[in-house]
């Protein structure tokens, strides 16, 4: 192999194929970077079994090859290197690197032993094309309520589906639960897809891709956005019938400014911290306040006050920080918040009854 | 006690507070900020036993008094609450803190076991005015040389010491060294401040206090910035007779662009974690280059090159952490570096001999 390359396309590809690459493996050829020229292009490839990722740049190919690289050390090196031109030269399993003044030799593995790039039947998969911003922020809002408790592996992923023409994002832990309309559809989907593999594909996309697209198989999803793909296996299983949580009204609806719902949680949260996280919202409809208590037993106690639109009276108790989680993703200037009493699920969503969002919040026994 | 201040006098305070109150104590009422008004001002001062700090904020008093109350959660309370008014009123041992929405009661111990903040006998000392860049800078150069090793105390400081007319600085950890010339001076001193209480000063000085006045006796400096003080023990001992240990001349002399040699540098030393940041200087007076070598034995090896003025031919092994830290401090675009062979003193300044830093790294043996 012997080729040229730009700095730039380089780094950033080896980027993202270092973030893939095990670094805990039993398998050594699995924390290396896969190098292999495809025509006129440089595939730049890592998988850790779960998920795979490829990225392919422009290249100036003089003769085509392959090696497998150490991931974190030529990531690192090619980051650091000057902008302009990077020549790669393969010689007995060594791939040099010349670049300015800087020279490296790099022990690598020959690339006959890297694992089998997962692919996709096209024709008979599902696909969607989402926008990059849209992707995003459904994936932001839902991610953060999947759970992270191995034991009950359905729960560890967000759960994309079709419903009633459109698409869906779910995730629930079992004390919060995030539903998210992302697009009209006709087309039938249901999988689960690991937050790991979401988190990647969030890394992965950069400014200058406006469109995500997924296929979706049996047991795979591929995400394309410009000229990466992250491939990632399904988790199997059947999610939970979610929606039957998620209470159609509540006794006590509150609508709030966001940034003061914002602040009046956050100071309840630091004389919080003894009792877990544990704040008592108090909603006054009388006087048009919200307040939240919240104790810490040694050092003192708290209580923040907001003017909001309230209802009806109403107590309830929650983690404040799972209500501040929520806060820091719902969109919009004003909040609607509603409960009824202290053990039915409390309900958050963008005041005006329009958002394609919905987060649930069970309360603590108080 | 009842008063009140601005919200942002106050957060600033506690801040600068809260650093210094210690969090590891056997002595509760250490890990406590004391409250007390002086005159029409409100004092808000810590102390762990080494390091004491005064911050002096204006106020408008209705009831003098005092108290002690928890740092950490004070401190992070009032940061957090929306600027303006914030009103003190302490009742029983209990601070009540009230601000716009915000309600909140802090359990206090009375100030009367807080221990007496040290003092200085301002007649009897030496006293100096440093410009606040001045002094960052200063202090910024030596003290990553310091020593962390607490089995020779005194190398745990910065040793302010006047010769041949002016204040220096130095610091040395036994591998490297460094010598900061400050300002000229008649007076003299002969002082160890510990690391921690400059990194506090530091910390301390904000942009608008525009010189730092110090005031060393026998056993204690005071650094005062604007209102802020910060009061600390010296270390007790001799420091070493460092200056014999800068050579005077060297075999080798180069001078080198400073960004230049930051980027060989840092990229040498990724290829140098297995080996200690070991990496191989060799200076070409014949092709005017100095590269730097360095080998991960597992995954490879790196020469990264620059060009360079060289007087003669050299070699000398470094550890790359060493020399990137002398290269983050020195100031200027060019660099002198001058060596004399693989065991000797190496020495860094600013090319063009008129440098007040002078910074010695030691070899390794290779």
């Amino acid at each position: 192999m012997e080729l040229s390359v730009t700095q730039e396309n380089l780094s950033k590809a080896l980027s993202a194929a270092s973030r893939v690459a095990s670094t805990k493996t039993q398998l050594p050829i699995l924390s290396n970077i896969l190098l292999r020229t495809d025509g006129n292009r440089l595939l730049v490839a890592a998988t850790n079994l779960e998920i795979a990722t490829t990225q392919l740049i422009g290249a100036k190919i003089a003769k085509p090859g392959s090696i497998t690289i150490p991931a974190k050390l030529v990531a690192e090196f090619v980051a650091s290197l000057p902008k302009g031109t990077v020549e790669l030269t393969v010689k007995n399993d060594h791939l040099h690197i010349a670049a300015g003044g800087f020279k490296s030799v790099i022990n690598g593995i020959a690339s006959d032993d890297f694992p089998e790039l997962p692919t996709i039947d096209e024709t008979s998969s599902v696909q969607y094309s989402i926008s990059s911003d849209d992707f995003k922020q459904a994936v932001t809002q839902t991610i953060l309520t999947a759970s992270s408790d191995a034991t009950r592996p359905v729960l560890t992923g967000v759960y994309w589906h079709s419903h009633d023409g459109a698409l869906y994002l779910a995730a629930t832990d079992g004390y919060r639960l995030s539903e998210r309309k992302l697009v009209e559809t006709k087309s039938e989907v249901a999988a689960i897809i690991p937050t790991s593999t979401l988190q990647e594909v969030l890394r992965t996309l950069s400014d200058d891709t406006p469109e995500v697209e997924l296929l979706f198989d049996e047991s795979q999803v591929r995400f394309r956005a410009g000229d990466s793909e992250v491939t990632s296996r399904l988790i199997d299983g059947n999610f939970p019938d979610y929606r039957q949580l998620i209470p159609a009204s509540s006794e006590t609806s509150i609508i709030i400014d966001k940034a003061e719902f914002v602040r009046i949680t956050k100071i309840a949260g630091l004389f919080a911290r003894e009792s877990g996280g544990s704040v008592t919202l108090n909603a006054d409809a009388a006087n048009s306040t919200l307040a939240i208590h919240s104790i810490a037993s040694q050092l003192g106690e708290n209580t923040s006050e907001s003017t909001a639109e309230v209802s009806a009276d109403g107590q309830v108790t929650l983690n404040s920080r799972y209500l501040a989680d929520a806060l820091s993703v719902i969109t919009g200037n004003s909040i609607e918040f509603r409960f009824s009493g202290r053990l039915a699920a409390t309900v958050l969503s963008v005041a005006g009854g329009k958002g394609n969002y919905v987060h649930i919040i069970m309360p603590l026994k108080s």
